[in-house]
């Protein structure tokens, strides 16, 4: 159950409005590493999660956090449009460059369609989409993924931070730096817990036997491109993060195996096939029936 | 550059055509997690890196070893799909259940759209999108990702494998799995050497200037369920993985701060406000030049 | 702000699984008119209110209710798939045609993707998408809105109810069912209430200046069908219900006026024109500058 | 059966070229609630109506109007991209700002894919899609859908009137303005006659069995906000709109109910589980299972 | 301008309801090749025709066909699905494998969502997408285009053909498969003519300036594979189609050129670089202001 | 399998930056006829192609050559973007409309998502996707599909070549048109070299039983427009293209016969039918069930 204040965890107020920073803005608010995505992949994480404890209440309770982020984006686009020009004459162009730039890089949707108001897109209109949503029941694999939203998440607020001069938005901006900080930081240390609590490990899914793997493949740098530096890496020789295997290195690729031979399906597809005629030869019982039928 | 050989890495036949397991193959073909995802995300992220060498040698290397799985993955559907049932008459179903659940399971437009071809699609039909790909330019978070992506795609392969009795498909499968071993064993070593050689850190970005983050929410776990146990984690006390700071827990949101006010944007948006009458009032030049207009 | 709480609305807990109805779930849970469309729909009206008080405490705490509701579904279709089958062997489904039906019928993704958990996608698989959402600041057509999404939602709901036998799944329905009712209400209430307020009025917008509008059309129903019928609707005579104007009725749509010529934009966007040599002589100037640059 | 005359209901032709007001009309063309929107959604209305007469007659006969206003709406952008500049020199920028507000506002696939015409997506470039429509076969759910069309169609075409100077434009504007005036009304009129003939009533759907649902929440307002003015609403006391019930207000929401505990599917789905072990232990047939096939 | 007669070209009445075929009848509506599709992409061709006469007149013309085939299939769905199982119960699958089947291949939306009625989506439920559309201004490539659409939907028609034995239904497909015929050879007739005339050449577009394309690789087939059989083909000798050139076979790729070095963006991008410490020292400015702003 | 190679097959290095011409570029890498396209339509058609041989090593080395075309136009976005203005303060606006307009046009996530790097979306920001690969298994449809591709193609590049003046830029575009010459004539040789073998024939599929088809609409131009010129193309009279059939001109389409009655499919699905009360009545069997269940 949700239960909603109608306070923010932080101030979101800018100094003025600018249009086109509110554009910018909804790539994280709607965007694949938004808050829409994660307050949802923690939720979903949560809901669909098979332990109860300390991992899913970690999960809960940054979920109903992210909700909140999302809130205090929206309201801040909200007041970036307050001010936001309906439409341009020319003489207001011609006399203003300024003008110019805001009447292109504005998003036309917040104008046209939410009436100077916040939308659950990313900054080039694309509508949030359930596929940014990773959630699949395996702990280890789910909070790796978390650190990756994180980190793209803060790294988009960092360089949104240096996108603007406005100090109600910088603000706004700082906080969250903070926060993604601490959930950097959070999943992480969760992934860690997850392997000295002997729950799960790498590599994730690792209970899967062992001997159903082709194992002589499993610690092998095998170089596809003609780059040299690839030996060079610790990925190349030495021991493997997991602790399982030893780091081997090819530098060409092996010969490979013959492609099986192509397909011919049912000859009602209407595939193109060497010996078409054959339709009415070999597969002459199916030419019939098409006949018949 | 990318040259084509006509040979596969790995066998990959099946023993005999499974039209539902052709339709599951597609999920690690085009799903979010799926050959295409990989292959295309370690392009973008060569294409756009800004340091030669050995990590952008292994993205290089590796995407064109995942453009290799697609095929394999490709001619494998195509064969299990070479005998698929066309289309049923009543008579067939009323004697044969297990044709019944073929009916039901497969991807109709592996047989309507492609003519029992394999397709850029998961395994419910969705096309393959752009969105899947992650290429921020911040190796420790690409790297993050990368491992992300190999966990995910490992165990839906895992899954998978428990999915079929086919030793064809099974031996590929495993192939697959141990190769996926490797890649997140790869991704997670690049990771510790990109903060060895003091390349990047945790948290990331790490050079955005500290002192411009709000740090005293940099390490707080601020609890917004009312879960009992997340105070039991390492993210609520002792050293941050980030080596910067100490865990704290807040078992109770703090109160917070009062929202903005609402917005009243310009009256040519037509959004509702509490004294519509302003718009013939305070607003009058507005009205006025609405009905001139 | 949303903080969470750890326990339900309503009891939300099945007989038994039921794999093929978990499937079914997801419309409501990710679909058009599912819970996340209303939760998010309600919370960015709120956000981007114009005007405080009780319309804006009614979409924030409706909002908030929603985002309890995906939760009690999400749980539910967890529950529901707990004994999914993993996969089927050749023995099973030749001995039991119903494990034939649920194999057809099951969501692949709830299997393979998430691992027997729900997800934020439709019942055919779509992922859930940002353009479900309608707010536009005007209160009146929003609030329409939201009544058509309550609408559309509780005949799902309704559907779905019959679709299966399980007393718990039965029990959840038929509570959603009163909140629809509830919330059709509302909206419905709300939407009046609006109106007596003298703060929106039909036809929305209300305050467009009168005399920009070509009124000449705005109570004229034309028949562009061949429908008999058409006439005999309150629409085709009579007071149009905005207590503006009188319907009247015409038979077959005008002659119409001509299309204007076609275009002939820039010679260098390669469009075909009727002079093609055209190119070379009058726009010369144009080809020259082509072939210079 | 549908038959094209070449000619327009109303003249369509601008004053002078305008890129960028090109691109907004996208919006009313291809977006969520644009002609292509509305045209499809009464087509299927009427495709899929259960009733034959004047309810039909009235849903076909607006579709066909549509289909012509989307006509109308692309060929008025092919003519405001006539003169569309097609690229654009650094002189050109640095002499005349209008022109840069050009290259930054216009559509660039309306240039370098439709070489200066028309496209089925919106203003944000976003292609139309088929979840835009709504066709329940309810008519009272689905005439209420159109009313909320025509009302968010009708604001974004007030607003785009606001954002141009071009005297043909607005003379069209003007003209959809009045449409949309005279379709807001005929599909209120129509959920109205629908009622009052005892087709349908609210809530919709009308006749699922009272008893199952669960009647004691049916009428409740409950608060899930801390908003202290939602109950000052006519959706908290009183009659509501269906004529079936009286409102009451819950002030904070009851506590709720325990949620499941956490599920325990197949161990082959690799989910984290609080017992790891127990794989080998409880569910040892499985993993033996496992290592056999 | 359209007008709507309520008769349909053909008959359109299945012999019996088929809920699985239903869906698979979706594919030639909202499919990427379905009649949508076609209708949409005249249509667009038509009003962004630069030419006015015979070419402009045909495109109006069958896009006004293609809509009532639209309607055709879209009313023979909603008779298929007319007694469209609603839920199964267990005894009725236990006694009837045919039930299963159906259960498990119908589109759950056609029943969840539209109360057993057609959709504008495709077979797997992805709704139609304007993306689906090409319409470039030239003509001689969309009619190009148009023999596409054609040959694909034709060859999914054909394939439907043999996956159902209702005679209602082969009917109505058997005049779809004559008016695809006819439709391939009107757009391959219009190509063939624009040529003749002289309007447009192969290849498009055909005034494009030849020296400024680098004219020694348009006719040089160059084998990127190691398929021996590649020199085989026509187009590795002999005259090219276009009459212009002399195809030429290269066997090996050339060795190519190096590519250029990394790239080296503003430090307030976070990317990953070789020197990071630069960022203090060379980018000593920007680091300064990044402390400052 | 795929091997790469760290050179490219032309240099691909721009004179200087250009941000908004980076965005234009991303057409011809995401978009539907981008190399994207390209490249994964010539793959999924060799690895579902029915035939061994010439045909299928075409498509395998077309494939590869066009993954190496991503690689070209990715590495020139991310030199166009090296410079790219990170953010924008007023003053830099104040003095200089070169900055404004490059505001405006810029594609936003280039900024703010990849780092000033390319990515897997078209010139709108829309992701690619998987919806525009076409690959039948019909070697001559899928032909012409590869031929209308490379024209759609070439146009767009021929359109961005007049869009710049960077002659680095401009060199790589004159490569792309070349070997887009090349390819437009490969496909079309291909699709001729089919029918000269006998392998397919037009109309596709050629060998759908002739009797099955209703012939007497196979050649038949219906005028379902007004347009007075369609009379005057060759697909009005004479032979048709594919040799079998004359074509004959209808100038008014015929009557139509009859829409089937509407459908009344089960009441549980709430449809509204014109006799509601039947549920009752006729159908009260169901109604009764429906208060039982």
């Amino acid at each position: 159950m949700f239960i909603h204040k109608q306070t923010l965890q932080y101030p979101s107020t800018p100094e003025k409005p600018d249009a086109v920073f509110a554009r910018k803005l909804q790539e994280v608010i709607g965007g694949q590493y938004g808050e829409i995505t994660v307050a949802m992949q923690y939720s979903f994480q949560a809901w669909n999660a098979h332990i109860p404890g300390k991992y899913r209440d970690l999960l809960f309770s940054t979920a109903a956090e992210e909700f909140g982020h999302i809130e205090m984006l929206a309201t801040m686009v909200a007041q970036l449009l307050e001010k936001a020009p309906l439409g341009i004459t020319e003489d207001a162009i011609q006399d203003d460059p300024a003008v110019a730039a805001i009447i292109g890089g504005t998003d036309l949707q917040q104008a046209i369609v939410s009436g100077a108001g916040a939308r659950p897109v990313d900054s080039m209109g694309n509508p949030w989409s359930g596929s940014y949503v990773t959630a699949s029941g395996n702990l280890l694999a789910d909070m790796t993924s978390n650190v990756n939203a994180e980190m793209q998440g803060r790294i988009q607020v960092a360089r949104l931070y240096h996108m603007t001069d406005d100090r109600g938005v910088k603000d706004l901006l700082g906080f969250l730096l903070a926060r993604d900080t601490m959930h950097q930081n959070q999943w992480l240390a969760a992934a860690q817990e997850l392997q000295k609590e002997n729950l799960e490990q790498i590599p994730t899914p690792s209970n899967f036997p062992k001997k159903k793997e082709h194992e002589e493949f499993s610690y092998q740098a095998i170089n596809f491109s003609d780059g040299a530096n690839m030996a060079d890496g610790s990925w190349a020789s030495g021991d493997a993060p997991d602790g399982l295997g030893q780091f081997t290195y090819v530098d060409v690729p092996p010969e490979g195996v013959p492609m099986a031979p192509p397909t011919h399906p049912d000859a009602r597809f209407y595939g193109t096939t060497e010996i078409p005629n054959i339709v009415e030869q070999t597969a002459g019982k199916i030419q019939e029936k098409m006949n018949r039928e």
